[in-house]
Parts: structure tokens; C-alpha cells; sequence
């Protein structure tokens, strides 16, 4: 498959289709950011790589971040996992809190806020130093000690911030949150707030390609069965509400953030990484959703 | 009318009614009480006093006084208070944060936890020393200046503590609390924690079936029509899930308090305040609901 | 009290203060009709008359009606009642499917359309013929043979039409509908399509300020307590999502339809109807709201 | 590989394992079925077929029709088939009403009982006699012409029934529905009541792992885009509130039924359908559920 050339493209059809949707401003470091920004990194499990536009310009994952912390999580616990958190996906957004209060503080799944922040709350309890110690691992997953929070992204309060008190201290209500909430809530902050470019995305995404293991030393971080599940995880709620029509129309497990960053494998071939700032109403990047959508109908390859 | 026959007659009824139901168990302080205590004191607006029971046994009057916080905000604020918490009943209580979602962070009714901390935080704005300034507000509804906070319930941390957190955290994200929230839960435990007998409770509620003017010291606290309007809500919603039952089965404006007391008022008559630590499935003391359909059942008297 | 000066009065600062709000267009038999029409029929308990504006104008009750099936359905059956409808305030519109899930399809109130969906079911069982029964007992209440539906009105098939029959086939799986959901649901169309006059609908009220008996033959229909009951229900739960706001700013038992129609008591003193077809975002009729907060602070009299 | 012997040693593991769970009680045509009964059968996309136990036996296929009926109606519009049905997973089944109210009468997806409602109205618009045109496009799936409607299942009237017709009242409300309610739910429950063996629904199935074609006749009934967005829906859809944890644990695009039927597609490989009659809480086959997880286990194959 000559991925450069269906690249190329595929860039190229994006770039000239405008670009609607609205940068995140819920926070200034997210505001500011110039919406035509539009990067893409593959990187196949050979360790081949094909890149278009701004493919080495840094930006906040945002929840992408939430498949390391669930995966190191699940590498430390395996099965046992599942008594804090679901692998269901969520439904409408708006109905968050009331299906908490109806599952007894257990949230759907590990992608969404109230899910990642039980999932930090484990990571508190089982790290020496949760944020040195994730970051540290997921340096490992890259092979690229470079990787760092932004400090500025991870210190904006703001309504989302308020919210995801409430998420944590409602989940405490029901025990399900061990250690103090503050803790856990600045841990989860600076988890968001990993900055990497679309290359280096890539890197760190492609041992969910490779049966679990990293290309870059050659690390086992999860056995092959294991990394089936957490791309099956993201294939059922990686995407927000947005999930199934993310699985409909690309058909590839991947994660999303309000950066306006898309990671995706395809399995035992290759990683993908897209940003492109502007996102839909769902919160999805517009041009990275159409990108993989026209890329994949271009390779013909899916997981279907 | 023959108040203290009437009141004899009804306790002793009550008496040997059986007792069912349960002690609020969520802080110790609650859990501990013995649940076969029972009070009664009623103070007409002539300043005429009946009394039966434990009347003169310290009780912790939880949401009630939620009605003196209404009081104290009602009257520096007027109807401008009403931007900021609205004034119908709440519906069944499980669908409490969902309702905030859909109202914007505007809580139903003042009556609500989400209310009454939306009260706090406007209080917060509006005092010196919130603490202070309301204790002072509720000894000079009474004449007595030996009520006081509870401090060990104030300080109990507890399940209840960590919804009340997520409930300010989320009415914070919609920009309804302008203060710190840490301080206006401070200042929300300990509103709940006051301490009185059936005689104080009653005497400080005395205003509302006044004409809004105390008795004791015959200061003015609210007009006449301001006085009918927070009768009216605690009309229509001063008892939880139950308000419409207790609309229907008594019919005076009230408010009960999972401590187990309940304050009610007939207009430009009297004031009654019954404890009894036993509850219903609704946190409504079991006694204290019965006492007063039998007691205005016998008095012939109710709003209606 | 000089009640047609406050009248006429009243009436005269409303119609000088515009018309805010539409016309109910759900159906075209409402839709159509002139929204500057507005009239009010005040009767004592002594049979003394009041009216001002279009006051002889027969207009559709819909809404008001399920006051006089619930009436009819307790004066039968009693406190049994409510096994079958519960006599809560039902909170936002917009749970009350969820609401009804919750509660196992047992209505929160006589008041809301499953509440009263459940009276013509009960009715249904009850009575011979219904539709032919129930509006002879209407009759009965006000002494007057030539009310009667509008059968236009209650033909009218649309939108509300389907909900109502969601509503009826949800609570009937829960098997709180027990006849045939076509009839009943026919019955409940005709009972809304009750037309009447300001005097006519006042007449008609007028049992519930008088203890429960008629004026016109002097028929007990309900015992004094059973009436202050219904009086209690009104309160709570008698203007949808407004009844708060309709205690707080009035302060009397009432009912309101969408016709444009409101009707309400003064216990042992006098009912009112007003009817202006122009609605406020919650259904109900503005000039009726406003004129009758006017009203009553005018008169100083409520019940609180 | 070795598809029989995986078959019969997985078979075996699971008859050794118990068989708790519950037989669907809901109509009687469904609860006197023996709970023990156990079939399966696969078919490869080259016509290989492997079987054991009772899979020569028919049982209700109930919801899994729903996904013949999503392939017609889609193979007549196309994407224009998602104006009136969404593709999202639905989240917990006691929001189902309260999402519907949320997205205006738009279903979630075409796998929950709402969705099915609509695209049998859609089919009812499309083709000239739904159900027999239906039952003539599932027979050309199988090239079988032997398979047919159960009509006692077809008449079952139960609580189910008024779930669905309020259901359906709903969605018409919002005018999502076009044709007569009795007649589309008609066609619904005819739909449902589909009766075949697992070597039948296997045979039926096989055109999604089949690049849309039957192998029965080689007719194209979808192309090889479409199919593979059946089969997404199915994977993030297609278990009720189970459907991450099916993909979780199994990681094929399936449908199950409660009369305790499961059928599943391994791309451009096989399609396998296992029936077993005793369900878990989520309505799904313990057994089918089980046998599935161990035998991609075993097989190593899944689409992850």
C-alpha cells in the first residue's frame, strides 16, 4: 500500500473542502490556537513512517491521554479493573450524571471524565508518583524522553474544571474514589495536558498496532489479547456520542481530544495521528474525522 | 380552642401508635439519638404556650433552617433573590442534578440542598461573617441568644458531605456560586447543625404565622406579603418528596429536617414544632407527620 | 369587600398592559380564536355575582375539567384513590415519562395528563356510560343543563393526541390502565373539550369554596375535609410547571388550561374564573396569571 | 483452521459449566421453552458448515431480525436511511423514552426497539405488502424458502406490546412515523416473531461476512462499503446495554434475541449463530455469550 500517496491526497481534498467547526475555548491555551493548523503521521508496525502538513507541531491531547492512563491501569490490574469502571458506552452526554447515579458511582467506560478520573484514582493509589510516573511510562510507550505536560494547560480552571469536581466528588459519594480529591483532580488535569506532536502521537499510539508491544525497545506492555480490548474499548467509546458514527463511517479503534488531535490503529499494521483544531459539535476535529473517513474508504482497509 | 387538650389528646394517641421507621444514620451524631424521644410545643401569636413530651430536649433542626437562611436573603435581596433560585417544587429527588443540568444551574426551590447552598453563597456575598451574622439573624427571630451551632455535626464528613461538594461544584460551573466552595459549604454545614428545643424551634418560627414580626423584641423581619410568599413555598415544597402528601394530609406550609423535627405555621395563629427521630422512606419524621394531620384533623384548622 | 371595583379595576391596568405570549395552536379549534378576548366571572358563596369584559364568551375548559373527574372519581372511591395516582408535584415536563418509569406507572398527581389519563380509566369502571355520566354530574355542580363538549375540539387529532396515547400505552404495561385504551382515551379527549363561560366555569367551581356543596340545589358532592383535599391538590399541583410560581404570587387553590382559561377558589369565600387565550412559555394563560396576582393583593386575601 | 474441532471443545466446556440465567417469560410462546436446549452452527464464505448440538432445531429469532430489516430498508435509501435513525449506541435502556424526547424523535440506532418501530414504518412506505415482501427478501438472504413468521409469537399481547405502542405513539408525536400505528407494529411484531434453526439464521447471515453477497443464488444484496457499516453497527449496537462488553470480550459484529439467540460475523470468513435459551439481566444467551467469548479464544480470530 503506497500510504504516502493516499496521504497526500487525501490532505490535499481536505485542505481545499474549508474548514467549518469552532476551536475549543473552554480554556485560553486551547482559544488561541490557529484553526488551520492540520497535521497527519502514520507509522506502521515496520516502523515505516508518512507524514503531510504540520505533522511536527506540538498541541494538547486532551483525552487521547485517557488510553495510556487506561492501559497502564489495566497492565498493572487486569480484569479486576472492570469492579471500578464499565466498558459500556455512555449514550448522550447530557445523561452522564444520571446514569452514574443509577450504576452506583461505576462509570460506563474509561473515556469519559467521570471513567479517566476513577481510572487516576487507581493509578494515585498503585504509583509512587502518579504524575512522574505516568509520564515516565508513557515516555516509554515513544521512546522519546522529550514528552512533558504543559503546565499552563493543566492549571486553567474554568466551568470544566467545576465539573469534573462535581464528577469526582459524587463518584466519592459512592466510595469509589479512594484518595483525596484534590490529588486525584490535579493528577487527571496534567494527564489532559500532554503535549505532543502528531509524529510523536503516532509513536506512543503504535504498540496498540504491534499486539502490545512498542517498536522502540522493543517493550511488552500488554499481551495481545489484552490490547484487543482496549482497542475494542475505543472502538465503543472512544469517540464521545459520536462513537458509532465514528465506527460507521472510518471503522478504525481510535480516541479523540478537544485539542483537535484523532489517534486510531489499524490492527497489526499501522498507527494514524490527525490534528487539525477545528472541532464539530460533538467535540470531534473536523478535518481529522473527514480525513480518516476518506482514508480508509481510499485504502479499502477497515476492521470490517 | 383548647390547644393543650388537643395536643394531649393527639400525643398520647400517637403514643401508642407504635414507632416505625429509622434514625437518620449517615453522621454519628444523627445515628446516636435515642428515636423514642418525642416533643411537642406550640406558641400562638398571643404568645400563649403548649407543650407536651420532650419539649424542652435539644435537637439538631437540620433543613430547617433553611427557612431562616430563605428569611435572611428574602429580606435583603427582595424579590431580585428569585434571579438566582427559582421557586417550584423539585419532583423526585433522584432526578435532582439532571433538573439542574436542564434549569441551567438554577436550583428549583430554596427548600433543596442545591437551593439552600445557593442561599449560602448569596449570604456568603452579603455578610461580614456569614456564620456570625446568621446566628445573630436566628437569636433575634427567637429572643434567645443561647442558640448555637452544633459543631460535631457541622464537622461530620460523610457521604452526604461529598453530594453536596459535587452539587456546588456543578451549580459552580454554570456561574450560580460566586464564592469560594469550600466556604459556602463551611457556612451551609453549619446552618444545618443549629441545635434547638421544640420551644425554641417554634418560637423562632413564630414570625411567619406573625405577619413576618417577631414577638420577642416585636421586630418587623419581612412584610405581611413577603411573610405569605415564604409560607407559600414552604407550602409547596417544604418536605422533599412528601410535600404534596403533607399539603394534602395537614395542610399548613412547613418544614421538616432529617433530625427528625418538623416546624409548621397557621397563619396570624400559631406556630408548632414537633420532633420525633424516627423517619419515613422520605427522611419525614414518622410522628411528627402523623401528629399533625391528627392535631389540625382535631382543631378543624388549615389553610384550605 | 367591593369586589367588582377591585374588578373593574384589575381588569382595566391589564388590558392597559399589552398581550404578551400566543395562542395554544396545537389544535386548529384553539389556534383560531381571538387572543385580545379576556373575561372574568367572580361568585361568593352567597350566590353574589362579579364579572367585567367577555365574561359570557363560552371558551374551551380543556385542562380545568380534570378538577371535576377527579372531583367525581373521589367523591366514588375515596383515599383508595390513591393507589392509583399519588398527589405529588411532578417537577419539569420533561421527565414526566422518566418520572413515570421510577414510580412503576403510578402518576405523580391528578393534574398532569397521565394523572388524569388514570381518573377516566378509574372512571371508566366506574360509571355506565362516562362521557354521558360524567357530564351530567358537571351539570350537577353547576346547575346548568346546557353545558356540554365541543366535539370539534375533542376530535382533533395532532401531536398531543400521540403523546397521550404514549402516555396511556406506558402506564397501561405497567397495568395501571385497566379498559380499553381507546375508550378511555376518548373519554379523556371529550372531558377536555368541556366549553364553558367565565360565569358558567365559576358557577361550576364554586362546590370547592363551599365545603363541597353545590350552591344551585344544594348538593353535598364532597365532605368539608374531602374539599380541602382537593383544594390542597390544586395548590401543588394545579398550574404544571408554574404552580410554585402560581402559590407564590397568588396564593389561592386553582386550575389552568390551555384555552387560556384559569379558575380558582377563595375557601368559604368566593370562586373566580378569568379566560384570556393568550399563553405564557409554561401554558398558561398570561392576562389570567397577572390579573389575578393583581387581584389579590388588591383584596389582601389568601390563603396564607 | 479447524473450526469443528474448536466447535465441539468449546461446546463441551460450556455444557460442563451450568446454565444459570433465565428463560424470557414475557409471552408464554417464549417461557415454555426447555432452558437447556443449546445449538450452534457456522458457515464459512465458502459454504463449509460445521454444527453441534440442537442446531437443527427452530426458536424465535426475535430481535436479531432487526438486522434484515436494517439491510432492506438500507439497500432501498442508502445513507438517507440516517434522517430518520441514528447510528449512536443507546446507553442504559431507562433513558430510552427520555433520549427519545432529547433527539425529537430519533431513534439512537436501528438495533433498539424504537429504531426497528421506524424502519418497519419505512418498509411500510417502500414496499407493497410488508410482510410479505420482508419475509421474501429474508428467504432470497438464506435461499430458504421453508422460513416463516411464528404467528402465536406474532399475537402475543403483553406489557411488552403496550411498551412498544407507546413507543411507537411517541415517535409519532414527533412525526418520525408516517404510517398507520397498528399497521407498522403489526409488521413489528411479525418481524420479530421470525422462526429458523441456527444452521437457518447462519445461512441468513452469511451475506455480511460475505462482501454483501448471498451464497445461495450469489445474489449482491449490499455492497462491500455498506456491509462493512452493517457490521459496525452491529458491533457498537447490537447487545443492548451488553454491546461493550460483547465487543469487549468478543470482538465480532453479532445481534442477539431474547428467545436466547446470537449470531455474529467474522469478516470475509464465517458467520455463526448459537442459541441457547437462558438469559443473562441483559436479556442476552448466558451460553451463547460464554461460547462465543471462549471460542475467538480459541480460534485467535477476531476483527481487533
Amino acid at each position: 500500500m503506497n500510504y504516502q500517496k493516499i496521504i497526500d491526497e487525501t490532505y490535499v481534498d481536505i485542505l481545499s473542502s474549508g474548514n467549518p467547526g469552532k476551536v475549543a475555548t473552554y480554556i485560553p491555551e486551547l482559544g488561541g490556537v490557529n484553526p488551520d493548523q492540520f497535521g497527519v503521521h502514520l507509522i506502521t508496525v515496520n516502523n515505516e513512517n508518512y507524514s503531510a502538513g504540520d505533522s511536527e507541531t506540538p498541541f494538547s491531547i486532551q483525552s487521547i491521554a485517557k488510553v495510556f492512563s487506561l492501559a497502564m491501569a489495566y497492565k498493572h490490574l487486569g480484569a479486576k479493573l472492570w469492579d471500578r469502571v464499565d466498558v459500556e458506552p455512555s449514550g448522550n452526554p447530557f445523561n452522564s450524571l444520571v446514569q452514574l447515579e443509577h450504576d452506583e458511582g461505576i462509570p460506563r467506560n474509561p473515556m469519559i471524565n467521570a471513567g479517566a478520573i476513577v481510572i487516576c484514582d487507581i493509578l494515585t493509589t498503585l504509583l509512587d508518583e502518579p504524575k512522574r510516573d505516568f509520564l515516565e511510562f508513557v515516555r516509554q510507550l515513544s521512546g522519546n524522553n522529550s514528552i512533558n505536560y504543559d503546565r499552563n494547560v493543566a492549571e486553567s480552571e474554568d466551568a470544566t474544571g467545576f465539573r469534573n469536581a462535581a464528577l469526582a466528588n459524587f463518584i466519592r459519594s459512592f466510595g469509589n474514589i479512594k484518595n483525596d480529591i484534590d490529588v486525584v483532580l490535579d493528577f487527571y488535569f496534567h494527564l489532559c495536558s500532554l503535549s505532543m506532536t502528531c509524529r510523536e502521537l503516532a509513536e506512543t499510539f503504535v504498540f496498540l498496532a504491534n499486539n502490545g508491544r512498542t517498536l522502540f525497545g522493543d517493550r511488552r506492555v500488554l499481551t495481545p489479547s489484552e490490547t484487543k480490548r482496549i482497542n475494542a474499548i475505543m472502538l465503543t467509546c472512544g469517540f464521545y456520542d459520536e462513537a458509532g458514527e465514528f465506527t460507521y463511517r472510518v471503522g478504525l479503534p481510535g480516541k479523540s481530544g478537544v485539542g483537535g488531535g484523532i489517534a486510531a490503529v489499524q490492527p497489526l499494521s499501522y498507527s494514524i495521528a490527525i490534528w487539525s483544531p477545528s472541532l464539530n459539535a460533538h467535540g470531534n476535529s473536523v478535518r481529522g474525522f473527514e480525513f480518516l473517513e476518506r482514508f480508509t474508504t481510499r485504502t479499502g482497509e477497515s476492521i470490517f
